[in-house]
């Protein structure tokens, strides 16, 4: 990897908890996902739709992306939505379709638990489980991931601070389970014209106060489709460990998310574009 | 330039003014400043200190930046400060030495104006007039320096949207002046880990919907010295058609914003690793 | 009450649910805590300290608030905390001391369920359910507490609009649970001074938008208890149908919250304040 | 005037600047313009259009607010818009017709002053010089109304904080001006149902910090014409020493902000609902 340019002691105005901290594990923490490692060389690639929908578009686009270099498949079974009269998901129906193409793909998939009564049963699925911006602060939920063993993806609330957010984490990790990755996705600002304000100086912050990996979720953080692949390039160069960003084969008809999903193409376009900033900042990307 | 992966037509939520519209003139607006242009395949960078100091610290930081590639200067003669009680600038004193260290290196220099009085006082030192953040919404002293004919540095104001700010640079045009940058320098969010949150999506979005060059400003866009080299490369690689930066020969012993300056190595290092950057975007730097 | 001086048809420029809508009820909601009515001519004040602590504190501060006026009991059991380092309530434990001197004084009380798994066992010792701020699109949450035949209240998220709040709500009344007051209770913006923003305006907007009742909590949205008594008279003056506080018998030494809790003195000389401001609006307050 | 219930010594977490410190004239400062004195124990009511359209419009808006108990008339003459093809103001025209206006009505004038060459200009109009929202950091507008012999009222930006806005007004008071009245006009928030966020805590802060007299803009912070009543109300609760609204003789028919203007009759009714609260408060308020 390239040189740190400027690395200069600095006082964080608050406290940095301990387990989480960078000064904990200097050489910083690598998370595996059955055998895909977030937090080394490799920038790691995670796509798919936004939402499960059925097996066809569930196949269609996982097959798409693998072949494009994603390393694993993100896909929601249950979903949090703002309106009680939105799609929520396929549940458990969802789950099962995850496995099955996890298994035919040979990908991992990483997917939302929402309440604490269902941990167990999508960590029975899943391989790494996420916890949505709306619950960073669902603290009887971080714990109870914190008590499995399985890889935990961790989104930052969209007015959360850099502090809360090492203080979410820092639940998880204090119930004993350390395969944490944080995500930034987009933060609530005063500005309209994007769906979030992706804020990318998150990535240097939490790479600096933590031994954590980093990754960048472009898709909800700007909520435009034609955006993703300028702010995807942007995360990588400024240090990000990896992307999670929505892909969906049919965007117009995605029942979730559409203006922000790529198409195969898109992502299959931007994969190439990616493929330079890696190399630029001496880092490693899967492109076929 | 590389291929842009997938502009699908948009609706901005909000009315692009007419003069600033990219539709009105497609292929973009280069603007040059003698000779040095902003807008092209050359990704350009502006340095120097915050304010003028003396003619020591004006000299060594000048000339250390333009040997690392630094096209064109910056340094304040009058300074916006929060306070009445803090160093308000040399004035014309620092305008003077601003247009002597222009000779001495070749390079043009910009300046902030910041009173309506002052711009032809200013304009008659400096190659480039900067309207400062707090002054993007001074419509008397938009309208003034869009009578004059020379190049603008239009900042963003720490909490103008987007519409906002385009609309801002219509009242420069709408005088008659095109020759105008806009500047992401940072937002005002809940966060205080960083002195303002840098909005890089402000660069695909700007770029856009209008058709003037954008520059990115990571020194006060994070406030933190050993954040800015990331912030730097993140932006060039979202599509910066350049950057300002803060750079002080002696960071400690700087008079103003010494905890955001980079010190001349430091700036040198990062001149290297922004080369890179620019080459994976298609673009070029002028690095030595 | 009096008259509402200028009720103009007003395009909210988002949807209004229907459930919550005050187009289905126009005459407004009631919500009964044991008898207690909240959303009719009577300004109702719920105090208490922010966490049970023991007996004594819990006693001492109850009978004090009771004295004064207050109609409800608050107190916390299961603490949401920022810190997995802080205190984090005394549980099931202190669910048993609130019961015990909801006998003693006669007064109802409310606190806070944080995880689906202890709705019932809450609901079994309170008598209103607090669903807190981090909570606030706990969706599992809401719809858990939508089938319980309890009265919530329900704190506004710290970055919720007022669209996404009364969503939220709808997830309750969507499961068949209409006794839902909502409750404004600071939300984050760039301002350091105070903890939270209290967003007053919060109040006639909900009024006007939905028939539930809506209070007001100036502890949380202030945190400075010097600021509390002036916030207090502010959000009954703006049609507040009633206030939630903290009192704490000895704020010095609260485990939690200390420094926005008002000491008993403090509290019973509000309360004879806030009798004139509840007259001024032709409403009334209960006050001994 | 009231018991103030329980003013605590605290921490502001910021400096005070000299000038404008509570400490430094403890019983505060009364600002008079013409005889009218803002700061006392009267609550001063300012009403008067957005801008000066034209004579009749003028007249027939100053006299029914003047016969409502306003005693100060606000006016633009000079207008700061967003996009430079909007209505910019009938500048000295319009300072000419305020003039007339104040003759014949016997009540002073305030209007905005823009730009350093205007402020004598204006200031042979009016009786008190307004600083606007997005000049409030226009520091050489600052110094130069800090050297006139009027007062000030000094609007807060909507991106500043309280500590910024008291250094705002510290530059007045440094020149020798401390007929300084700091006016709270609603900041920018995440939330998009109102034109701005009215924060009514600065009422409470500034009074606490600062010696200078506090008034507060519903009809800006709300941007609603309706919700003006409620909120006003609101603002003589918490201890503003006055009120500014905008008031035109037929609002549909506005040049500016006729959305958020009251008519006459709605003026009139809500001076009446204002004088049970100022009462309620220990305080008076000139209604016929």
């Amino acid at each position: 990897m390239e040189t740190i340019s400027c690395i200069v002691p600095h006082d964080a105005g608050f406290s940095i908890p301990d387990k989480v901290n960078r000064e904990t594990r200097p050489e910083g923490t690598r998370v595996n996902i059955m055998g895909v490692e977030v937090g080394g060389t490799e920038v790691v690639v995670i796509a798919g739709p936004c939402a499960v929908e059925n097996a066809e578009q569930l196949a269609e686009t996982s097959h798409a992306v693998k072949e494009s270099g994603a390393r694993i498949l993100r896909g929601g079974a249950f979903k949090p939505r703002t309106s009680p009269y939105k799609f929520q998901g396929l549940g458990e129906e969802g789950l099962k379709m995850l496995k099955q193409i996890s298994r035919a793909t040979g990908l991992p998939v990483v997917t939302e638990v929402m309440d604490t009564r269902q941990v167990e049963l999508v960590a029975g699925y899943a391989d790494m489980l996420q916890i949505g911006s709306r619950n960073m602060q669902n603290y009887p939920l971080l714990k109870e991931v914190g008590m499995m063993r399985k890889p935990v993806l961790l989104k930052r609330g969209m007015m959360a601070t850099i502090e809360e957010f090492l203080l979410a984490a820092e639940y998880i990790l204090n119930q004993g389970n350390d395969q944490v990755i944080l995500c930034e996705r987009g933060i609530r600002t005063f500005e309209t014209a994007t769906r979030n304000t992706l804020d990318l100086s998150a990535v240097p912050l939490l790479k600096h106060y933590s031994h954590l990996p980093v990754i960048v979720d472009p898709s909800h953080g700007t909520g435009l489709r034609w955006m993703v692949p300028a702010m995807a390039k942007a995360a990588v160069a400024c240090g990000a460990d990896g992307l999670i960003m929505e892909v969906h084969y049919n965007p117009e008809k995605a029942l979730c998310d559409g203006h922000q999903s790529l198409s195969p193409d898109e992502f299959n376009l931007l994969m190439r574009d990616l493929d330079k900033i890696t190399s630029a900042v001496g880092r490693s990307l899967s492109v076929s």
